[in-house]
């Protein structure tokens, strides 16, 4: 059953569960522990993408600004973990991101655009389920904090499309994006059984 | 022959000679393009070094805060780049990274404490560098930005050498640093025909 009523980006093909949600909410110190990896796993992202496309003046500035954005929240995050005596650790990762970056193709230009659309959609997704986080989890500054970070969600998803849009025909961008959307959703329709963002 | 006269931490084993600040005057366009892809470098090994270590609390702080100060300058230089219409583009590297990380040992503490001297050492040699451009670069706003960037440095090296006490004995910290900053010097004695922050 999908959990309706929040906004979400529109090109989501599914809406998360309620399965996911509520597994989340009993879970929220493993979440916040992978939230946490996810953070540095977009900076990573981001800086990756500058060395593969050093010449690209706007990708540049845009992941410039989202990998300093990504380790502002891993921070955060952090800091969360660390007033909650959390301690950091490792923590195996569900098999979401792994699978959709198999999807990239590995032309040239294909390539370029697949990375930017499935940055995009990572980000959609996280705007959705941090927002539902926001609308559900009982401790108000916990949920404040996934509420301010729904903004920076949804602008990352903005500046993927606008630097696929920059270097794409908007038809192409839009037909590639429709596939690896419906793929996307496909990957959650089963919950994973670990509690993660992305489970 | 070395440049004297300036501030060094004074662990590296050598000065940097007056032929490499001689080539990088006379070459700005190209160490300013060099310069951006050494921010970018030293935040991909902060974070790299976060993945490696997920567990080490102290490691993490003091990594994000060098990540992000990385982007930040790593933004800065590209915004000089931007205003003396120096494209962003791919530039190949000098040896030096690359032989100095063929030092790490491959075991599990070992491999942590030459990671950390290493990217100790790139630092310290980083800020005699920025320094000397400081000191002699004739246009007087690139001269503070490099001088502002010196203190970024020191810091940094002082990082790097605060988590290599913290998980390993001192006089370990201190023979191993003698070895690897007697390698590091050796690398420099004979320059790089191709002007760069460390030919």
């Amino acid at each position: 059953m999908a959990v309706t009523n929040y906004p979400t980006i529109n090109l989501l093909k599914l809406a998360s569960s309620s399965q996911w949600l509520e597994q989340a909410l009993n879970n929220m110190d493993l979440i916040l522990l992978d939230h946490s990896h996810c953070e540095l796993k977009a900076a990573n992202n981001a800086i990756n993408l500058m060395f593969r496309y050093p010449g690209y003046e706007k990708l540049v500035a845009s992941m410039t600004a989202i990998a300093r954005e990504e380790l502002e929240h891993f921070h955060q995050v952090n800091q969360i973990l660390a007033d909650r005596q959390i301690p950091l650790a490792p923590l195996n990762s569900p098999p979401y991101a792994a699978a959709l970056k198999k999807q990239i193709r590995s032309n040239g230009q294909e390539r370029l655009l697949d990375c930017l659309l499935v940055g995009g959609l990572i980000e959609a997704r996280s705007h959705e389920r941090l927002g539902l986080l926001a609308a559900h989890l009982p401790d108000p500054d916990l949920a404040g904090f996934y509420r301010g970070l729904m903004a920076s969600e949804a602008r990352h998803f903005g500046a993927f499309w606008s630097l696929a849009d920059t270097y794409f025909e908007r038809s192409i961008v839009q037909a590639r994006l429709g596939e690896l959307a419906e793929f996307e959703s496909e990957l959650l329709v089963e919950l994973h059984p670990e509690p993660r963002v992305h489970s």
